[in-house]
């Protein structure tokens, strides 16, 4: 059997390929796709569930659509592994989310079946718009899918993009890969009822009959009798429910229909694909489809989440593979400790509210979640919302925690500026995953942050070293300061493995010394990159000053007095941008001062950084321990 | 009847007063504070016709609610007029929009009764959501109203409002004012959505009927009886030919009903203002309402937008009142150059497409709209969309010209990045309103976007010093570029009457001498407000030269090694951010070329500057002729 099904996936090398195959033979294949991503990402880890949920889907689009003639639009590229093994990449898969290897989402660069970046989540819509626009004034018959997850449909910029869809010329096919009714018991109940609803014989009588009931009562005009395909749909709501919200917005709707019954998939493609004007094709699937432990695990709220990214496992048993700490133990991860010391301060003030837009085990908001439910809010993929949310609860008195990833941060740079920063509203913004990320790459990367919230006017920007600094950071925000501060911290493990500290203040604005020097040199570092210099500077045993600066803004201008009068060569390091962001602060208060030695600023260069490990990045852009050394010695 | 008139407006400072009256009473006072919007209006201009279809709700929420107890939080304060006169402002009417008068928005340092800022569209559901959600937590009892336009509520942020509405816990009364018109012509699935369910008036009777005919015949079973509320909506979705998006977002929906009567308003209000759970009340109003002239107008799409911000004008006939040009004639605005030169472009280069998020008039992108209606797209309120919409089409091809006005940009900076940047898209961002605007104040200050734009890899940043330098830097950008650029130039008037000049190609990232100088000083500037720098030097007559840039990004590194080797000091000026901008990328190649001389940053200071002439504001943060003549000599 598994040779067999190897053997099939041995034939398949682009979706020409699959195009020979007769449509019966399409199970297996799914089958084998599934197999071998099950086989690989046990070994190489990145995303899991959602892309065992999309495989039938995968398969049926390049089945049916002339890929890559025709424009394939995915929607954030948990869900695109398979679209990955089937479009020339099976034979580097092993390379995922490795640096030079296969990327954790599709982009143009690696492939011409890669439409566009798919990092970030709701933009394929609009993409694919763009896209199908362009097709139509170029006079160019090809066909654009957009692919969707019902996770990224919530965000703001896909509603912008639906509400857009029907005004422009186009026939643009939405796909809605709809897996939340599967993790939800009660959606998932409607789901099945819905389904049985649109095949059953008892719906279309019920339909018919509603239709000849009205029509008796003259209830029914001839104009009316013109929109039976909304009549149905009103029918169907009434049984159902609910409301077609793609139907007001002038997109056809159809579905749900089961997203693993590939045959299936293909019938309703191939008949849907001519069709003119914008459309939605409703699929239900299961997140971990086909992986036992997965999908199972999907069925349960509590830990839905654990398959999203499961790092190395046994592809046989589901047994999670745990890292090797049998050694001494490790420091817990920022999130962690951000997430406890939370829970923490919100117990002794009850202002502190905590908001994630779908991030909750992420950044550890979850804790917070479980222990204050009504206290604590997964807004869904909707960071503009989870600021301008966090504007009106610090207006009325609340202190909200407001964790967004650095790079998701950047959708709701407006928000911050006009609903916090301007009404001087004291709302913390805790930056998670700032800096460099790794594996997944430059659609991740939170390179930008400290560049854009320095110049917010009212705005303070700090950084901890370590989890101790991070701890007193949010103590200081929440209690002994009152505005816009926004804490970034990067993903991954802190410096010490006993994170517990007293919850103590720490003077806003202000630096401190952790090395005296009395050489020519003086390293002023933000953030945890802090800790590269600190093991620079200690293995290296050169005579050099080290300073953490602990806030960009407002900058400790007293103690920068000092460095300036004392040495002549000024090094800052930081895990951003390097033009813009935290040297350039420093840059600017030298000139002010009219400091006359040299700064050297260290940082990510103008360019977007590839994945790699967070190591292998920090040699790239010339931030780790080894490229500050020769820095020190040139 | 006009003393009389006057009469009831003088006994009403407070909403308060406005309470004591009897309901019959309030058509007058409606009728009093709309005769004295127009007398103000037209003497001191401001937004105008927006204002006028809002009296009627304005007064019927401050009547049934205690504000300001009770929160009204208003979406973009172009309505908000009649809210300003009835809250204690009355009397200071006449400083509209000038420094240090009232504002032209709501804001909270201003008045009690403002709650949240409301400059940016679509952020009053969110905002709102939170007050709500804070009462709530708290225990207070307090009523929550959010009054947003039919154009806001096409914006992303307000759609992430209402999917979170129904969320949490929360009695949040949304009033939908649907006038049928952005500032322009309105867009959108929603927009026609709306239309559809405002002329539905039949649907009350009907859906009565209905539900007695499908219960009669027994088609109504027991269960479904019970989900009452969502079955006369899916009828009522069934003869309004839609569904009802918001009952979708199980928020309950009532309307639309007449907002010019004022009493049905508050009948309605008194009805609803106790229910439990979000609800949406569906306002249907005519913009201008009760000024003949711009009620006239608003019913033309063409001319709809004359009367939003009308300057002064005729109380009595509505005949606009010219600026005085009769002497010499005027340099034209930068947009007007824009808008001729993109078509003037479009028509050589068939690439090329036109996007504008809900501003054609304002951006001048009307007139490509006007000349390629297919190739001329305004999105809505959408500006997230407009960015990675002008992604897709740069994907296939296409070189949109992506117009969207500095400030709010900021709504698109991640589309900017991972949509277009991270892609190396040929898409040319053009920022209208760069800088400082006057008087719009605070939130319409394009501030930013030089700081924001110039750390983004890829990309690159220009502003022309004037009309000829726009021309050619468009052209440059279009034919002669691949990548993604942005032009930013400011909002009025430009320096040349004769502003036409042949389409010639620049070099990108390279700047020039403007004068020369043998002096120890130079200035550096960026964009028109070099044109403040040329006057100094020509009144002063000191021996200072002058570089225009006209690149922020690449920057200049030739021109400025020459002029690092010639002056001891370097003055950098620009109408942006001073702390990250123009001038602290100057800086940071100052200090890479190791510059020992003095480099002097001018720009907007590190705090929100409020409304004025932008002479005012230029005055106010020191990058005025007269102010720089003062750093010379210093």
């Amino acid at each position: 059997m598994e040779q067999k099904l190897n053997d099939i996936l041995q034939q398949i090398n682009y979706p020409s390929d699959l195009r020979k195959l007769p449509v019966e033979q399409l199970p297996e294949v799914c089958e084998a796709v599934r197999r071998f991503i099950i086989e690989q990402v046990s070994a190489h880890p990145g995303h899991f569930a959602s892309s065992l949920g999309a495989v039938e889907i995968t398969v049926a689009l390049h089945y049916v659509y002339n890929t890559p003639e025709d424009r394939l639009v995915w929607d954030v590229g948990h869900q695109a592994y398979a679209h990955k093994v089937l479009t020339g990449r099976r034979d580097r898969f092993a390379t995922l989310r490795q640096k030079d290897g296969l990327r954790g989402f599709p982009f143009p660069t690696e492939s011409e079946y890669d439409t566009f970046a798919a990092g970030h989540a709701s933009n394929s819509i609009s993409a694919a718009l763009g896209m199908a626009v362009a097709d139509h004034l170029s006079e160019v018959n090809r066909k654009v899918v957009a692919i969707i997850g019902d996770a990224s449909i919530s965000g703001g910029l896909a509603f912008e993009g639906l509400n857009n869809a029907s005004s422009q010329p186009n026939d643009l096919l939405i796909v809605l890969n709809d897996n939340k009714m599967a993790i939800d018991k009660n959606v998932g109940a409607l789901y099945h009822y819905l389904t049985r609803l649109s095949t059953s014989q008892r719906y279309n009588q019920l339909r018919y009959r509603a239709y000849r009931t009205l029509r008796k009562h003259r209830m029914m005009s001839d104009r009316l009798r013109r929109s039976i395909i909304r009549f149905t749909n009103a029918v169907k709501s009434l049984f159902s429910h609910r409301q077609n919200i793609f139907e007001g917005l002038d997109i056809r709707y159809f579905g749900p229909i089961d997203g693993h019954d590939v045959i299936k998939l293909v019938s309703v493609l191939q008949k849907i694909k001519d069709m003119k004007g914008p459309k939605l094709l409703h699929v239900c699937t299961i997140k971990g489809k086909g992986f036992e432990p997965a999908e199972h695990e999907s069925l349960d709220e509590e830990t839905s989440s654990l398959w999203h990214a499961p790092g190395k496992f046994n592809p046989e048993t589901g047994e999670l593979i745990k890292e090797d700490n049998s050694g001494s133990p490790l420091p817990p991860k920022f999130q962690q400790v951000f997430g406890h010391t939370l829970v923490e301060l919100a117990t002794a003030d009850k202002r502190i509210i905590g908001i994630t837009p779908a991030m909750p085990s992420g950044s550890s908001m979850n804790l917070m979640m479980e222990r204050f439910p009504a206290r604590a809010f997964d807004v869904g993929i909707a960071e503009e919302h989870a600021v301008t949310f966090s504007g009106g609860l610090a207006k009325e008195g609340k202190v909200p925690f407001c964790a967004i990833y650095s790079s998701f941060m950047q959708r709701a740079m407006d928000e911050v500026i006009h609903d916090v920063a301007l009404m001087n509203l004291h709302v913390v913004f805790c930056l998670d995953r700032a800096g460099l990320v790794g594996a997944d790459g430059p659609t991740h990367h939170g390179a930008f942050d400290i560049a854009f919230f320095r110049v917010i006017p009212n705005m303070a920007v700090a950084s901890p070293i370590n989890e101790h600094w991070l701890r007193r950071l949010m103590y200081t925000a929440a209690e002994k300061y009152d505005g816009p501060i926004m804490l970034r911290y990067p993903r991954g493990r802190g410096e010490l493995v006993d994170w517990k500290c007293p919850l103590e203040e720490v003077p806003v604005g202000k630096g401190y010394c952790l090395r005296e020097g009395n050489g020519d040199t003086a390293i002023l570092s933000f953030g945890p990159i802090g800790n590269e210099a600190a093991r620079t500077i200690e293995l290296s045993g050169a005579d050099v000053a080290h300073y953490d600066m602990v806030f960009c803004k407002p900058l400790d201008v007293d103690l920068l007095t000092q460095v300036f009068a004392k040495f002549k060569r000024i090094i800052t390091i930081e895990d951003g941008v390097r033009d813009g962001g935290f040297g350039s602060a420093v840059l600017e208060e030298a000139s002010r001062q009219g400091f006359r030695g040299t700064v050297i600023r260290l940082g990510i260069p103008d360019e977007f950084i590839e994945q790699g490990t967070c190591t292998e990045l920090y040699r790239q852009c010339g931030i780790d321990a080894a490229s500050i050394a020769e820095v020190i010695k040139s």
